[in-house]
């Protein structure tokens, strides 16, 4: 069984943003079938399905059985359907799943189906919900939330020097300029660095426009062993490389972190380094996070994020584009979609397909999925490395 | 790959009841740390964790990260954490991933954790969250509950003929009697027929005493790539011979139902049938539901379940002992962890060592959960085959 053994053979999104008329059915069902249109497949191909949801329960009470409900919409039935949840790194944690059971010899055509609702009818309860991809037993203690920890660690970086604030408005004007490219993004407007710096302050130094928020979406992948599925003639073959998970610990802050450990697992198991990716998707839940993404995904060295990014090598068109889909502040972080998200613009990225976000012929993609935080550090790693097999014409 | 590369190496529960005073940390540290022990490794030694919880979200407030919180709390940190749900079948569904990881080469040791606390402050916020076992788009439509739904299907067998009240009756005599006998169960007090018919009514023909009730609880496996752990001296050795999964749909009451499809999947992946089976753990969340179990596992034909029971083959001593744990009714059904308390029983079973309750020299044993309900049939269903490799001496 070699790493090569699993393709990504359609993807598919329903829009990222505020729909508050859509069920959870409804998103799923959108995501759902153009996944399998993509793949030329029908309902009755899927063998397995992985389902991603964090926070069906709290907020829609669909709990147990989310999976189950919102697949039978679409007609499947009778395979099995597991629910993962890893809280924001759920759809990546779920399509590792599936990418085990196709190595595992258990299925050889997976539907991995990632949904989230989180505009419900008062937003406290959102938050709430938000609050238990922490440990609520530790969170209680300290009334420590998301937004005020990524606050610390970006004023640690930048009182030591490794950051700007102007990095951190370049790094949200870039995810802006590239989200109003995705017609799937949930915010599709440019905005300037001094929009950015004079938008409401949220935890010091983020402001509102540095910041992903609450969001609807749904994406779904399939993902299947070679030669199961007719190949579609003339669409490129995107395989997947490697597929880690890490999950977290407390941190002092001395030894390598989650992102590393997992990264540094991927290449290996991918065969290839960091020099050799040619277009990453990373977690920016906040848009300064893909500046220490760049450095613990071995982009750049420890404290050249700032220049890296400076030097348009992470834009569309540059060396090493990072997030031409806006990533998870522009493109939106609807929590269960956003790793099968990250995956759908990286095959369209490998196939050519990203019309105007299209970045030049890339080989070696990588995504890079966080969940949760356990002080200081995140709950959950996952890192996925996918490669387009055809040569560029 | 063949289906024997799996073994599992270690078992622990933590006793099943009411336990107030203990949070889920508690109540999973003693079931994993017991597993542990039970394998002969420690913390470091885990390579990958599947955590199964069914009611966290919606009970305590602990979603999206559950597994992390309380796998941290006993040292596991760094490795895959996945949190998987599927209602009371939570526990099978993970057992299922951990195997299929090793199956997969992703891990060769794997902790499955499962745990839940159902009570609560409030007995009212249990229901609520048990009712998100099933679809609530419909569920919200009819106002069915499981038990309703298990009463009408014990009502239209006994109009039927396949079924009398005394079978009820009798069949959860046995399991009372049984868990008397197990120190991990909720209830441990034999019964009489006349108390259980004339227990409080719950859902026509279904009294008390024939159900499963609120539960707190834990129970660990460890699973493992054979010889990657040292070999206990004199431990037998328990390997898997299935792991099978399907989820549900819809059913008209015509075609074969989701344990039906799930078991026929074990038997052949295990390369045996239902005569082969030395000893069952079956889902009976009402005790009558072990009768029907009977029927769909293939320990008889359809319409013999009374007379199977009645002629003492499935008691302790039988030919072939169901639930001699007490079963979901009598054990206790702490839904995340139920399934694994299953297969801790089996273990312990194949291995001689389960005490007053042993069966006699058993080779062959099956593990049968079920999960969740779509109108008339389960929403998951899964079947483990576990095979002694040691002869009898």
């Amino acid at each position: 069984m070699t790493n090569a053994d699993v393709e990504v053979i359609g993807v598919g999104m329903h829009p990222f943003g505020r729909y508050t008329e859509s069920s959870l059915k409804d998103l799923n069902r959108v995501a759902c079938l153009n996944a399998l249109i993509d793949a030329g497949i029908g309902v009755r191909d899927v063998q397995a399905v992985y389902a991603s949801n964090a926070m069906g329960g709290m907020l829609q009470g669909q709990e147990m059985i989310r999976g189950q409900s919102v697949l039978r919409d679409i007609g499947i039935e009778r395979v099995p359907i597991t629910n993962v949840e890893n809280a924001c790194a759920s759809g990546s944690t779920a399509l590792r799943q599936a990418i085990l059971a196709i190595r595992a010899g258990a299925a050889d055509v997976v539907l991995v189906a990632g949904f989230e609702k989180m505009f419900v009818d008062d937003r406290s309860r959102t938050l709430d919900a938000l609050e238990s991809a922490g440990d609520l037993d530790v969170i209680s203690g300290t009334g420590l939330q998301f937004t005020a920890v990524y606050g610390m660690r970006l004023r640690r970086l930048i009182a030591a020097g490794s950051l700007t604030l102007d990095d951190l408005a370049t790094v949200s004007v870039k995810s802006h300029a590239n989200g109003a490219l995705n017609p799937y993004a949930q915010y599709r407007s440019v905005v300037t660095a001094e929009e950015v710096l004079a938008s409401r302050p949220i935890a010091d130094p983020l402001t509102l426009l540095m910041c992903s928020s609450i969001c609807d979406g749904a994406a779904a992948i399939v993902v299947a062993r070679p030669g199961v599925v007719a190949h579609r003639e003339g669409r490129p073959t995107v395989r997947v490389r490697a597929s880690q998970a890490a999950s977290g610990f407390t941190s002092t802050g001395e030894e390598p972190g989650l992102t590393e450990i997992c990264a540094a697992s991927a290449y290996e198991e991918a065969g290839l380094g960091p020099d050799d990716v040619d277009v990453a998707e990373v977690h920016d839940a906040m848009a300064p996070a893909e500046l220490i993404a760049y450095e613990h995904l071995g982009f750049c060295k420890p404290g050249d994020a700032g220049a890296l990014l400076s030097s348009g090598e992470t834009s569309i068109g540059g060396r090493i584009p990072v997030n031409p889909s806006g990533g998870l502040s522009s493109r939106g972080h609807a929590v269960g979609a956003t790793g099968l998200a990250q995956v759908s613009e990286l095959a369209w990225q490998l196939r050519g397909e990203a019309a105007q976000r299209q970045v030049d012929q890339p080989r070696i993609a990588l995504a890079h999925n966080n969940g949760g935080w356990l002080e200081g550090e995140s709950a959950a790693s996952c890192v996925h490395v996918l490669e387009r097999i055809e040569s560029w014409n």
